[in-house]
Parts: C-alpha cells; sequence; structure tokens
C-alpha cells in the first residue's frame, strides 16, 4: 500500500489497509528505537505547529516529543480560541500558520470537524489531536496499537468500551477503527450516556453492567468527563462507580487474560479500583508509551508520504 | 555599509542606509531559503530570550522560528509583566536575563520606551518587540520589505496608513521607514484617531475616506485595537466599517494594481471586505512569509555585527 | 568518590562529599565553557521533563538552558498541580511522564516530600526543583558555589542568612549545606520568621538586627514572600525594611570584603537598599549565572553517574 494522505482527520475515513499502514510503521518505529536507541530524524529541516485551541497537557506534549524523536522542529501555540485568534477567523489563524512556513499543523479544537474544514482551505497537512466530541484519531490509533500488541489479530476480538460513550471522541474514534479491523464492540454505561443509535453503526449496546463485560478480551475505560457533560448524566460519581466501576468482581467476568485500556488521566475508585489499575492487567502506561511510535508514524506518513508499505 | 548598532530599538533611528542594510540581508536569507530549503545556521550556540511581558502569540512566534531558523536556541519567557517580576525592576529582570547566558533580549512590553531604556543597562543586544504605542520595528520592516518586494522602490510611492494611528505602534514604524525611503505617506482614519499633529512628521492627514486612498499604490490597514483604546473613539463597528472599511468602491479609488497590507489579526467585515481579503490585491499572508527573513536579518545583524552590506 | 544517587531531592541527604562533587563538577562545567565556548553535549539524546506544579519562571528557565547546554531535550510542563493532573494522582503524573520516554524529571511541588515520594515510586531520576517550604538544593548549591568562588574554603566562615526563614525552602537547603561544609551560620530575621527551634539543627539563631550582621563574611538576604505567608508576621514592608534592611550602617558590621547574596526577585528597598545591591560587593548576577553550570552538574550527575570524581 502506498499511504497518500496527507492529513489525518479521523478514523472513520481511513479503510482498513490505511489503518494497518499505520500500526506496522508504529511498530517498525518502536522496534528501530529499542534496537538502536534512536530513530532516523527523517523530519529533520521540518516545522511542525502545534496549534492547541482548547487546553491539552498529554496530547500536545506527546506530539512535541514525537515530533522532535523524528528530528523535526515544533512549536505549540496554546490558549483558548478567543485569545489566540483576536477576532480572526479560524481559516485565517490557519492561513497564517501555513504562512509562517509550517509543513504540518497539529490541531485541537473544541468544535467538530475543524480539522477537516481547514484541510481544504490550507496545502499543509492537518492532523486532528481531538476535535470536540467528533473524533480523536491518534488516541484510537495507540489504543488499536496497544490492543493488536496484547492480543494480536483482532479480528473477533470482544472489545467493551465503558463510560461516557455520548461526549467521548476517544469512544468514537475507536468504534470506527475496531469495527473496521473486524472486532466485536460492546459500548456499555448509564443509559443517558450511551445512547441505542450506535447500534446503527454496528456495536453492541448495553445499559447492564453484568453483561458489559461478560467474555471480553479487553475493556477500554473512558474517563468520566465533568466538563463536556451539559448536565449530570447520573446521580453520583460514588453510584458511578458503584455501578460500573471496574472491581475485582466484574474483572472476573472477562476472559482470563483481558486487559484493560485507559486513556487518562486515572479517576481512581471511579472508573477502576485502585488495586486493578496497578495490577499487569491494566496496560494504561503501555498506552502511554506507544503513543509516542504511533504518532511518530502519523507525522511522518502525512509530511513525507511517498512510501510504500513499511513491512 | 557595515552594521553597527547591537540593538534594534525603533525605525525612527535608523538612517535609510540602515534601513536599506536590513531589507537587502532579510532579501538575501529569503533567496538562500527558497533555492536551498536551508540558510546556513549563522546563529549556533547562540541563545536569544523572547521577554514579552505583554501577551503576543503572533510576533513571539515569528521571532522564535526565526532564531530556530538560523541555529540559535531561543527560549520564550511570557506573562504579565507584575507575575513575571513580581515586583522586581525591569532592569534587574533583564539584569537576570543577561546573567543566564542571553546573547541577545528580544522585548515586547507595554511601555513606551522600555527597550531603549533597557538597552542602555545591558550589554546583551535588546531587539524592540513592540513597546506600548511607541514602535514596533520588525513589523515596519516586514511591511516595507512586503511594499518593496511589490511595488519596488519605494520614492514618491504612495502609500496611505488607515485606522487606529493614534494607538499604533505599527503606524509609527511604517510612518518612520516609508518616509526614510522616500514614500508619500497619508494617515487616514477618524479624526479622533489620528492626530493633525502627524503633519509635522511630513505625513498627509484626512479624515476623508474618500480622498484617503485617491491614487495610492497601498494601503496598510490597522486594526481596531479595542484593548488599547481608554475611550470609544468612533461609535460602533458597524460605523466604522461603513465610512472606513474597505470594500470595492474604495478599492476603486486606489491605483490599478494597488495593494493592501495588514498586520493582522483581520477583522473581516470591519477593516476590510471579505472578498477583498481574499483577493490576490491583499498581500498579508506574504507579509507574514516575509516577516521571518526580515527578522532573520535584524537578529542576525545585531548579533553577529562584524559584516559588511550583503548587496 | 563515585556519584551514586539518582535523584536530588534534598541537601540534607548529602554527605559533604557528594556536595563537594557536585560543585566541582559545577566548577569544571562553567571553566570548559569560558575556555571554548561550549561544553560536550553529553547529554544529547536525553529527554527531561521539567515538571513545574507550582508557577515558577527563573529556575524552570534556568533547568531549561542547563539541560539544552548539555545537549538534552527538555520539555517543560506547567500549570497549577490541579489542572495539569485532572484529579490524578501525583504518582499517576510521574508514571505517565516516565512513560513517555523522560529520562529525568525535575519537579517544583507545593507539597513538601512530594520529590521524596515520586522518587520511590518511579525509576527516573527525579530533581527537586523547590517542594513547598521543605528545599530547594539547586539554589542553595549554586549559593554555595558562589560563596566558595568568593571566600574559598568555607570552614569557619560566618554567613548569615536574613529574613524570612521559617517560610523558606531557599534558607533550610543552604542551612544544611552551609553546616556540613564547616560554616558558622547565623539565621536572623523577625522572631515571627526566625523560630528558636532552628538552633537544634546547629545555627545560630538571633532577632537582633545589630547582632545580626557582626564579623559576617557574606550575608544571604531572603526575598520576603508574601505569598508563602498565611498571615502578616511583622507591621509593614517599611517596618521591615527600616529595621532588617540592609543598609551602609548594617553592611559596615560585617568583614571589610563581605559578600551579598540574595536569590531574586529583588525588592529594593526591602531586604536591601538600591545602591548596595549595584555595588561590588552584590554578588547577585553571579548567582544566577552560576546556577547554570551548578545545574547542569546536577543534571549530568543524576542522569549518567557513572563517573568518578571530575577533580
Amino acid at each position: 500500500m502506498i499511504w497518500q494522505r496527507n492529513s489525518l482527520l479521523s478514523i472513520e475515513d481511513l479503510s482498513s489497509e490505511e489503518i494497518i499502514f499505520l500500526l506496522k510503521k508504529a511498530k517498525s518505529i518502536k522496534e528501530q528505537k529499542e534496537k538502536s536507541g534512536q530513530v532516523l530524524p527523517s523530519l529533520k529541516g521540518k516545522r511542525i505547529i502545534n496549534l492547541f485551541m482548547e487546553p491539552s497537557t498529554r496530547t500536545r506534549v506527546a506530539f512535541e516529543i514525537a515530533a522532535k524523536s523524528l528530528g523535526a522542529d515544533i512549536i505549540s501555540i496554546t490558549g483558548e480560541a478567543s485569545s489566540l485568534t483576536k477576532g480572526e477567523t479560524l481559516k485565517d489563524t490557519a492561513m497564517n500558520v501555513q504562512a509562517l512556513g509550517a509543513d504540518a499543523i497539529v490541531i485541537r479544537h473544541s468544535s467538530p470537524g475543524s480539522p477537516l474544514f481547514l484541510s481544504r482551505l490550507v496545502d499543509v497537512p492537518i492532523i486532528n489531536a481531538g476535535d470536540g466530541a467528533h473524533e480523536h484519531p491518534s488516541q484510537a490509533l495507540l489504543d488499536i496499537y496497544t490492543l493488536q500488541e496484547k492480543l494480536g489479530d483482532l479480528r473477533d476480538k470482544k472489545i467493551t468500551i465503558l463510560g461516557d460513550i455520548l461526549f467521548s471522541r476517544v469512544a468514537r474514534s475507536n468504534l470506527w477503527g475496531l469495527l473496521k479491523l473486524g472486532a466485536e464492540v460492546t459500548l456499555a454505561g448509564p443509559s443517558t450516556l450511551v445512547p441505542r443509535e450506535f447500534e446503527e453503526l454496528g456495536a453492541r449496546v448495553t445499559h447492564d453492567p453484568n453483561s458489559a463485560l461478560e467474555g471480553a478480551d479487553a475493556v477500554m475505560l473512558l474517563r468520566i468527563q465533568h466538563e463536556r457533560q451539559q448536565a449530570s448524566h447520573f446521580p453520583s460519581l460514588a453510584e458511578y462507580a458503584n455501578v460500573f466501576g471496574l472491581d475485582s468482581v466484574a474483572l472476573a467476568r472477562m476472559k482470563k487474560n483481558a486487559i484493560i485500556l485507559h486513556p487518562g488521566p486515572l479517576n481512581r475508585g471511579v472508573e477502576i479500583e485502585s488495586e486493578i489499575a496497578d495490577s499487569h492487567r491494566a496496560v494504561i502506561l503501555q498506552q502511554v508509551a506507544n503513543g509516542i511510535a504511533v504518532r511518530m508514524a502519523i507525522l511522518h506518513s502525512c509530511i513525507i508520504r511517498q512510501e510504500g508499505d513499511p513491512s
């Protein structure tokens, strides 16, 4: 396969071949790093702008490290959209960033679809680092990378995504990616946060905590994000923890070697019992580490492009 | 000519030879970049501190890119003056930055004259990146660079600066620079924002929107900056747009190939009609791109100095 | 001596041999820099994370410069602890930073003991850049470095630390370090800020401004830090300045060539008369400059380790 996109806007867009391409490339980068301590500075001389118009530390820093690990120069522009643009349109902001000589723009924005919108207006690659409740493709790719690393081929594997599905761009991107790779995806959580409509996309939907994890190969816990909820969708954090928090009883319903993912930051005692989060079943820190290789693969693919399948 | 200044404090200070020196140097840097993709890392091992005691993103990032493009290391220190200094005098802050090993300090400060003040107290080059309503020399140089690129020799060219002249350091720096290069400068806008006193400096002053653009080779629009105005100087943004906003009727008064500049961020529908901002007459993004080469020329000249005319 | 620690948590922990090791290493770095303009990029390929969970500019920037001067890559993560962690535990934050591939974490945190706590949970070196009112080891090392540079061997030298001892991590770290190197330390200031309990650690305590400086070789002034005081511990800044501010009368009580240190930022007219701060007796800017070499020595020692005494 030849990678031909110059932007990464969503997982929904990608073919399964494209997803596999990025995952293989991330794997080869990770192996190269482990073997020789360094990877080739293949983006040396390239300038990447991190345009974070919604507060974020983790994703921003991970992209910074990924860019620098490839020898690129990266400058982060952060702040609320209003203070960054001072009344300027988003298009004008992006055109300005392009005029500064950017070879790629990594953008986080509260408005769903803004990366797509920009990709039609500017020539430089646009990497979506999270657009409202729409998608967060680099997060899904690192999640899927970690799942593959632990479970092998994801075809027919049972993956449960548990929590605040309604407001989660992480859930949306993972749902698209996992279905494309042939996994069976269950979306679970309180009925206020897990609408039946997701069944139309091919997922199983359940509001029953008992059946949610039955026989699952992996569970992806989502952070309860107060900041994205307009109103309270469950009585209290304690009640959520009591019904949907991952404890040893819930864990026992899953397959014997089932693994646990979480995009962080972790609310111990809410989404997950603290002891389980520290057990070898949780692969949360491997996700973080894999996120660097995955983002290196994304940046390299979109900026360089003229390459065949690295396998 | 030999460049002998180690600081760039204002355009008023500079001789026309010095302005031409910087513009030529920027041109040679831009051509080198276009030819070979890179420029020589002639500031490698140099450490530049961006001391931004007034909020700014654009100018700060442009200096960061300029410094890195020359191989220098640049660290930005940003924040309100009060939180950065914690009661310390500005002199002490600058002395501390010098003691950290800075080879140059790029400073933005709300207080007019602060870069000059500092240049008398510390040994390292001081680059004025905007001091209150006084001057913004790097902006004027990139504006003039862009004017020259499009119009050729500026002698006797008719340049109109339109908008909030009274509070604009961009207008002041451009006025000095354009007059020194022999252009005919008209300052235009509401009488509350364009005082007659500017005539004494050699500009034509008009409050008549019709005559402002008559036969002009270029118009430099200024952003209506609410934050610098102590009181409202015109009834409303809509009324400003109606009287002074650049629309196709106003454009038709200018010369046939007249160009439009704007320092950004652009308020579409206020200073300029949106369609005109997107037309080939507007060179707003070229200004942004030229700003990198111009700032590279400034940093290199002030830090290295021992060089003859690059022409 | 072989340096064997991978973290620098406090001065109290260190043996006098370890303190001397770091000071000698800083000296050799400073000399190398002065001789050849550069030092070897011995941390090239290393990634350092500056985790500043309490506002700071000076110490953060000094560590950034120190890291870059050794060729390391450093990324600063700054903000209030609450916004950085979003409910995550400090341990989880550190584990995440480690998973990002950090080779060392420089941490500032409002909670005393947090660097020690972290050093027991993560494998990467932890450098304490200030933990509440507990310790600020890199500041003490640069103070002691500067004292040695000016006074030679500190054995039996009379050093007075004057000001807000109670809330000062700088005072605590210096007290430990100076005593270990054989100096005679006097802690002085208002009785509300200089508790008698410090006598048990081996210091002389006085609340008498006249006796505080009598025959001293050096005085280390502390900044009056309103932000760390829960209540007012003296009537007014003017009264503090009047009684404890360093003026020419107070200076005359010290030895003939006694020197004056201050960690900055300086409140001129409060802790010190402005003229004295500008005199050759004050070594405040040398402290800042020495802070780079000292922090280079700290980072290099903790990250590399397998080295003998550089002397």
